[in-house]
């Protein structure tokens, strides 16, 4: 990729050489709540791999027992990324990391004050010589060695200087710059990089509690340290680690380093989703929903002109799509290329008038799918459409052993009533539907998704769905307290839709 | 605040005065989906002028008439801060907003070849004699005025620095350097906003895109930008605009600069997040729910001998608290202190080995909630507990008019059965258990909340339930693909786990 600007007196060298190390299967899973499976770590990890990450730090080997079964079968995989463990900077830590079969380990060591003395209870020059020793130890044991000095941002630079030499005198491989609390900001980092940089090869590990962890990676990647610590979607302690998409684009786009495979990154953006269960926020660089939409009618209208428009790059460069979306600030050119994709047509005057209802629903509202969109359409071309499949009743029972539903549907002027048994009272109610409809039911439900409800139980609940047949597409929300009631409008909304393109007789139920 | 350690040559100054523009109700309202209503408008303006915000960029009057009455019910409001409007290059849009009674107007005009040749049709010379026409037209109105060179960081700099000559000498109070979108770094940032900033007052607007939106903001004011654009929770296009609670954490704990009232922030966060309906990343800096949460053992014993120890700043610096969370990390010292506050004692062994179990538990499932807790803790120290509450039998029929639930449980041996209605199938269950259990179910439901389901409507749903009752909070959480089992099991298992405290004999059936 080729930046487009000039960037007079960038920092870094498009020649250099900077590695990412991916943390996500270790300071990723102490995120509170997230905890990996071995077969996840197993999948992840070979997705790292293909990714083109050159560490892969598999876990904590002291964690516990099924820690280490995991990290041995990460360590099975024989990848070409090196695979390593956390260690404290204890002898048994590296024991355990031993037994796991790991390619190297990360020793952690305290160089703050605060976590020489209050928390591990040692003294500087102790453990300087703890350190040391360790390092001999685990290098005779044939590992790669990087020594963290943990709470480095906070630690006094001489002493941290005095750390990482020691080190490296003592065999380690490189030592690690951690702003383990997020304390910092890039021009400390700048300063504490360069000065340990002088010394042997140096990581940077940064955190994000101050909204600075690609800042601060970026500044100690141009003061020398050529191997950044990331995790994938920023996962990791409180606020998380940098992110590694964000590391990743960031030193591409600007300073045209490459690093990773940058096609990758939001498969595994959200693999690591999957697995985890921590959703991908929408507005999140490079893997967020909306990362590469655009609703607003001036970004639309630029966009439909011009890719690059409204774009840094090009969204296929991280393995995504570009999307338009329907809201009160869409435009008129948004209206009439979301019409076209539906095969609609109106003329200039009906889109104008289209616009402007778009923008009066949004202002109420809060999403304009394209069952609404279609709905005002409808009313302002005059084309008045007859329903083909209406929701009469439903009713769904659960809580009990075999959830089930029954509906009755208006199709095409006809009543039906069929029901259907289900893992809970939605997917009961899909099965009655699909009953009813017999083989016209043939449209796939593409996606279903519940918003996270938080509050009372009696709380709203907005359900969207999106319905595809014949490679047509609607979406349509709805929101209501009791979600079984919204799941199956929706879903005989869209299916109404889709259906009413279509010119064959509807057929019977349960063909 | 004081920053803690050496941060040798800072490039801002303490006693540097800069100040936020809050662009959430304009550019955090374009990003797709999110639409507010003349009311959240209102509230979310009053919120931003307590938390000291200078100026709010109330939406853009050009958009219809629904935004015209938002934007005039937030100029009713008589605020302190500045209440402005986006308005295009265009005489008309600026009458729009002199319509709603602003105090200033951003006029947003092309700067880059590719906005003023490609998106407007315009020319160089025909765009700067536009712009000062237009800006000379809006200060013979008394409106404040900035001019946003739109697309900025890919103009041409000795054009962009003549387009801000001719809208300062025309009279506009003050130019803006945006990044609209996202494209470009720190060091393009400094030297752009270095030369605008030799002609009078600047302004940055920085997109998150490259996740540099706080690295070129910092950059922008170390370059002389007095005045930073930026939204509640980084809402906007795309990856969103800069986050002002980012920006003003970093200003103030690494530079020393203070701009809005820090422990207004969270709250703030919160009441965005609910007009909005897009939900609080949990890894994100201030905002997230893991922000100030610690889980694993080093983590967590760290903490408990010294707040600072795994903390940049303090929670309640921005108006949080700390939180402990169990999981397959949690070591003795985080087991010991939970197991505290349920006031259940164990021995040294006794914690080690609950440690044991806790950790098995994270590493197969995914989170430990206090009653996983207290059941191992009464397996391994053999206080076997008969339960006081159990589910027997559920059944809730929703999708109809009238959601209604019917539950039989054994309280204290003793079998109960009760109906009740709702406005859901869950919400109809917990009348149905207020029912049986009379006045002994008077726990509060602290919070319920279920995970936003992506999928299939067979996906499995995860439920968490917080109780509480007499200060005593209770948190148990259930996956099954029956959302209505699912919150009814968690909110029975935490009622039981509520009334066991207690001695008095439950209360009868619906007193």
């Amino acid at each position: 990729m080729h930046s487009q600007t000039p960037t007079p007196d960038q920092t870094i060298d498009p020649d250099r050489t900077v590695q990412l190390l991916d943390t996500t299967l270790r300071d990723g899973e102490q995120a509170p709540g997230v905890s990996l499976s071995p077969d996840e770590k197993v999948e992840l990890a070979r997705s790292l791999e293909r990714a083109g990450v050159s560490v892969i730090e598999a876990g904590s080997a002291c964690t516990g027992a099924g820690e280490r079964r995991a990290i041995s079968r990460v360590t099975d995989l024989d990848l070409d990324a090196l695979v390593t463990s956390f260690c404290r900077g204890i002898r048994g830590d590296v024991d355990q990391a031993l037994e796991c079969g790991v390619d190297g380990v990360h020793i952690v060591v305290p160089s703050s004050d605060r976590h020489v003395e209050g928390k591990v209870g040692t003294s500087r020059a102790d453990n300087l010589a703890t350190t040391a020793e360790l390092v001999e130890y685990a290098t005779e044991h044939d590992l790669w060695v990087e020594v963290i000095g943990e709470d480095g941002s906070r630690a006094d630079l001489d002493y941290l200087a005095e750390l990482a030499e020691t080190s490296l005198e003592a065999g380690a491989d490189r030592f690690c710059f951690a702003d383990t609390v997020g304390h910092t900001g890039p021009e400390h980092t700048t300063a504490a990089v360069s000065r340990l940089a002088e010394l042997g090869p140096v990581s940077a590990h940064t955190h994000d509690d101050l909204g600075l962890g690609v800042a601060n990676a970026l500044a100690a990647v141009s003061a020398g340290a050529d191997l950044v610590h990331c995790t994938v979607n920023g996962l990791g302690e409180r606020a998380g680690n940098v992110a590694l998409e964000e590391v990743a684009i960031a030193l591409s786009h600007v300073y045209d380093v490459e690093t990773v495979d940058l096609e990758t990154l939001y498969g595994l953006a959200q693999r690591v989703s999957r697995a985890t269960g921590v959703e991908l926020p929408p507005n999140k660089a490079v893997i967020g929903e909306n990362a590469f939409t655009h609703e607003s009618g001036i970004h639309t209208d630029g966009t439909l002109k011009d890719d690059k428009m409204y774009e840094p790059y090009a969204p296929e460069t991280v393995g995504r799509e570009r999307r338009l979306a329907l809201g009160k600030h869409t435009g008129r050119a948004g209206v009439a290329a979301t019409l076209e994709e539906h095969d609609v047509e109106a003329s200039d005057d009906e889109v104008a008038e289209i616009a402007t209802r778009v923008t009066e629903l949004g202002d109420r509202g809060r999403r304009v799918t394209d069952a609404d969109l279609l709905a005002i359409t409808e009313d302002v071309t005059g084309d008045d459409r007859e329903r083909v499949v209406d929701l009469l009743d439903l009713t769904a029972t659960s809580g009990g052993a075999v959830p089930t539903a029954s509906i009755r549907l208006d199709v095409d002027g006809e009543e039906r009533v069929a029901s259907g048994t289900g893992s809970g009272p939605v997917d009961a109610a899909v099965s009655a539907i699909r009953e009813a409809l017999g083989s016209s039911a043939d449209a796939e439900l593409e996606s279903y998704h519940v918003d996270a409800v938080t509050g009372g139980t009696d709380a709203v609940v907005t359900v969207e769905v999106t319905m595809v047949r014949n490679d047509r597409s609607v979406t349509v929300a709805r929101s209501e307290a009791d979600i079984t009631r919204a799941s199956v409008e929706a879903m005989v909304d869209a299916l109404d839709r889709l259906l009413a393109v279509d010119q064959r007789p509807l057929a019977p139920a349960g063909d």
